[in-house]
């Protein structure tokens, strides 16, 4: 259900042509065809202007294959995050076209080609390699929302030179993403070079007083650098999410 | 120092005017001036396009007068954040033009017109009449930082037919700053209702499990909402700098 | 035993047909009859008024198909909580007409039909998918108990034009169990909706910063709404017996 | 403004003496007189039928002595909780009927009797004398909503006599108010002595680990009690307001 | 190496028949017995009077054997604890009259009879049936310190009338192991009941918020009862030691 | 009420001179004589043998001395712990020959001279001379419990040597009480020196991560050690009582 | 490249037999020779003059022999921390002279032979035999940096006179690692008998109020030792990196 | 007591001049000439070789005097740290040649000249201007022992080029003490860059998440740089001591 249906129903309102009770009601039958165990929420397509992304831990195949099945019908694209590699392969059976990322555990299935909605580069830099899979994760999503997206991976702090080395592809993003665990140095960093929003993500790498992200996030949330915000600990989809709306402005 | 200085310094470089030495010498000389106590960053206008901001906590009247004089002395618009009245009235003996705002702690002056940066409305919420001095800061800030900025206070979740009456207000803003104490819960709900970046404030309203602002922070990063990024407990500053950088945009 | 029973021993007692050490006796060795591990506490059933429930966890089949058969002999119904697939399948050969619930590992046995108690429906609420089993839990909890429960999921706050156009289902509920992982906002806009009491249950769905369920218990405590109490995290069980507890008054 | 009266906004618009946007923007004008700080919110009145509470802690003597007048102007009784002695004082001026309450910090003014609203007793009960502040907060609350209180004041589980001596007073109550601080042990003792519903009050009394009352929420929330409910550390308004949504069942 | 062996050295220093240098060598190098990854520590049976205990976890069986053979040799009795069931088996092939307990997974090889050294009865308590296996590693390091040792498990707060109706084993013991998970309130009650002694230790036994013993743990740090002191989560062991101790007096 | 009062008034209902009634009701009346804001318990000394202690902090002056009067009526001795000096000042002006300590903030009043209840030595220890009030808390509690103390300062692990001069008071001790701040380290040292129980009692004292004792606690609780238990963070009181009812065996 | 080279290129700016535009092109190119996944960093080598170590944990056999490859093609030492076995035997397969130790999960491959760095001895000394892991890592990390290294195990503060009985062997090192988990005390008795720096290393061993470590660290981080300082759970590689640093000078 | 004086006394003992009795008593007694409240540890400048350094927080004035007399009678220079500004003055009236520093709080008094002890320099690094009192503690410490020391203050990690501008600085210095607060990155930066061992001192600077320094120490804990060792929240004294050691080698 797009916007022009929305208008066309409630000027069959206007013009009595439609009760209010009949649009009170298609209004909030449609977007919440019940699937039994979870409304696909159509609705949010209306507001935020991007397709319904499934959030993939948790949910049994024949789950997430219900709900593709549904968005397919409506001629969606659809991104599956957090999918276990068995899953996608048991997935990938009734959609042989998806693919799958295993690394991100990201799976994309495209029913039309992606539309280019971003007005600049997306830049994805990671501190170190572990932090890899969640920066896919922020990169695919961003990708998929329509963006141009770049990458810089392994330029943690210590060995500074090897981020300042970069500095063109940093002060050519439009927004950035930066994905650090340990002590979640990288953005306060990024964040004193550039004049840009950076998104920090903090990841669970790292052992003993890491405390599976949470040095990293605290670190990002007392950034001495401004224009540094935080998203929760390896929550890549969130920070791709965040870096799309922004560069659509 | 602006960038058409930093430009004919690395021209005359470049022509031989001046040797190699000399210009690595006043680069790093000139944007330090070094004041006993802190160095004013004059670098960061450069890479950010925004005045240095002082943060006035645990800096004495005689320190942060030393530093605006300096700021003055070039021109620049100052804003000082986290400022005890009774450092503002011994500040304003001596800056009387300087404005205080006693419920944010913000004092600003103004040298010039503050020129407008952005190019739409930021609307800062708050969920309750108590979150409103960190939602000033911000709103300050983010106003210091040339953008039109409003308002609109107390529509906390637990009365959401509150917030949802002011959609209208929702929808017009480009980037809106939520700021909540308690549960936290405002974002969430906001960030379902608008397709513009949402950044989330928590704040350290709140008794007992609030723990200082902890639970508010926690439900803000564990938002079932997309678009939502968050900075530090009471950081309004951090929110309304950040959503400069964006509305720039 | 029942309260008759304990009446006429009383007065078996006053009637001094019955020494008082005897009657102590009795009433001490009745309702503890020891089975080496555990005390199937007959006195609760006095107590309270509802049959006894069975922990599954930690036990082993052995130990409570033991307890079950006690109870059995009584002529009590039974429900155990927390058990494994594994578990109740080795209890179903013995007890063929139970019935288990994999998503929330419920087991029921029925003696004799459930007397209907509660006065109203309770309304069991799940802000996602993934919150279900624990719904569950407390769903079958509060009909084992005797009431009328209907259940409403995957309205989370995100959303909350999907919970607003439930509102008929919220307002004719009698009490209230709202279930919530992340960041645990819902039961703070529920309550906001409706004057009936609030059981907050925070789930443990989530990650990163969700702390196994710590973010939404913190929201849940610090709810701006009045009417909203809270349980451990992910206690169906007992959301669904203290809702059964207000709703037979 | 109260459902007669909408009622009659509504049928205006039912026989078209009214048009929509007429009735909308006076349902949504009408209940949130802006007083510049704070919506005071006549929805509530109509949602949960009891009259607004004020929360006294970070507000003003002004501030609130202009939300009573304009409760005063509709004929409401008013409820201030967490309100400091010295801005009572000041209160007490203009309002000379209103009603101190220094152990608690709460003040009432009564326009009009209280309705009894609760069906049966609500009993107060407190493990130490420390815990007597925040109990009789939640007393003052049931009474206010119109219910009758009693308390049972030392009955920590140190002393278990004390409470079985007590028996009686336990059974009578329809529903119970359990306030403990440091171990938090009282509420299971007498979720296990009645079938009634027991609210669960930690408080922050103790010292080294309680932690200002974690020691005691975390015991609450662990009961092994059937029957008990937690609200947020020393909410003795929260739990005297649930227990009266309760009571009036 | 025993007292006697120690005063003899000790005099042969005395009356120069060894010199100082010598016997400090002695005194040195036999206690210490390098097994290579771990010292026997033989001047602990010096100071305590009781055998060495083996700690269990994170030895491998190969390791373990070597240490036993070792300590058989001297003529000790052998107690270890935390051994997994795996372990044990291959254990007893080379030690078959050692007798292993699965629930609380503690070994014990006897080379000679227990000697009796405690004076009076330690009785060991639970909260409930999961707590067991924490109990029976206590009950059985008394025992195996030369204690007599009652239990009486599954009396938790929750049914009081369970643990007073036990009242006279209470008042029968000299020393008293109370052991209990979840909110852990049971060592309180009891210290308000005896005029013994209470060693409270607190179990993992629990979900959600009780973070795997903590909730237990500071509620008996909290207890309002006198005559309790703690140990760690789920040390069965150190609470059956402190109690021989105390018993020894 | 004494003993001998309790056994004459159980007689004379089994001589039917009272009847159950009566003596139910006097046995429920007499210890609990209400103060109106704390029950006095008399029962406790006929559990524990010691007098009634009182917990000055958060009590008025005005509480006290009521609660001291009533005390001295019965001839009983008297201890209040936490009382701040400015309580304890007004209150020796009613009770001239009560004494105060100000550094543990302990005051005494006797009616009678302390009797000998102790069997041998207890010893109290400390790390630092920061933990000494603490220490003489517990010092001061087991002397009033009729016990002999001795004292050892200033020990800590830092500076073993110190610690390892004054073995033979160590070994002297039938039972040590060990109090310390910051690392906690030294009850795990002085448990592995002697045969004796050790009561642990961490401190307050320390800055930054001793986060007010709870780096004390954690290192006591996981005392290598064994024959060592844990009171709570600063409870001196605590530490004596349990050493008191240990050193009576 | 080692500093000759470097120095060379910077010559050949200087005579301008190179333009600095290709300097900084080769200075930034030959560092990073990009393999993929992660930057091996050649500039390290220069700044702390040790070679690469390669953080296994996390990186696919794959991987690590890719990067062993590049390091072995420059002849470089390597040494592999956080190694499970299994890749280990993977790994040597192509390198058949590396050389494993499973109980640290370290992995060495040498191409020529290890100079000698360290002036003095480096101690590693551990509290318990399980602390061994941890221990081994720092020793062979010490060892591989050109180290002397010693070891003293199994020297834990509950039996003092075992430390203290190779006090000749704690005042011979040059700088000491104390690996310690549990109640981490040894750093502060180690550190008050020496006067040599002491790395403390806090490991993960312990149960229950451990928290996997947490406790060590803060008894390390409150040592009331001077001389002592600190790193993170479990990281015998930094210990014995900063063992090496301090050894050098 | 120095150690001539020492090796004479030993001497003495073995010429059977002195018995060993003697010696005993000699030594114990000598070096801790018992104050009444605090042992002033002699020995450890025997073991450390350098002066006692006095804690000044929770002593009173007089307990200081006390000590520095004694301390004075032996020639010894004093260093006391965490002094209050009142105690200072109140000191300096009996000390006039003592000099107090009020912004890192330290009083030194010498007796005689500083002796240089250390090799090279340290230097002390902040990353803001509120760092600058821990680190002056720290600096003071250092040059107290014999150090040369060099400061580079305000050189946070969102303005690296600051800090990359004193690059020189930074490689001249021996050892390296690196003092930061809210998101404490700059250790890793400067790790990343020399060569020589990173002291990092976490301090309390910041709001919100930085939790009193927890942030910075979790971030310094968890550096990805090598060569890094942490001390204490705020403790400058240990940070300088630890640094005096290593630049003494």
């Amino acid at each position: 259900m797009d916007i022009q249906k929305l208008e066309s129903l409630l000027k069959s309102v206007q013009s009595r042509k439609m009760s209010v009770e009949d649009a009170i009601f298609q209004l909030k039958a449609l977007p919440f065809k019940d699937l039994g165990f979870a409304r696909v929420d159509h609705h949010r397509s209306l507001r935020k202007g991007f397709p319904e992304v499934v959030w993939g831990e948790g949910k049994t195949s024949a789950q997430i294959l219900s709900i593709m099945k549904q968005l397919r019908s409506r001629g969606e694209n659809i991104l599956i995050t957090r999918l276990e590699e068995r899953k996608a392969k048991a997935i990938q059976k009734t959609f042989p076209k998806s693919r799958y990322y295993p690394r991100s555990k990201v799976l994309t299935h495209l029913t039309h080609p992606l539309k280019s909605g971003g007005k600049g580069v997306i830049l994805v830099i990671t501190a170190g390699t572990s932090d890899i899979p969640v920066a896919e994760e922020a990169a695919l999503t961003a990708q998929f929302m329509g963006n141009r997206v770049e990458t810089l991976y392994d330029v943690g702090v210590a060995g500074i030179h090897r981020l300042l080395s970069e500095r063109k592809k940093l002060e050519k993003a439009r927004i950035l993403i930066v994905v650090a665990g340990m002590e979640g140095a990288l953005p306060s960093v990024v964040g004193g070079l550039v004049d840009r929003p950076v998104i920090a993500v903090p990841t669970s790498i790292g052992y003993g007083t890491s405390f599976g992200g949470i040095a990293a996030l605290l670190a990002m949330l007392n950034s001495c650098a401004t224009g540094v915000a935080v998203v929760n600990i390896d929550n890549g989809f969130g920070a791709g999410y965040m870096a799309s709306l922004v560069n659509r402005m």
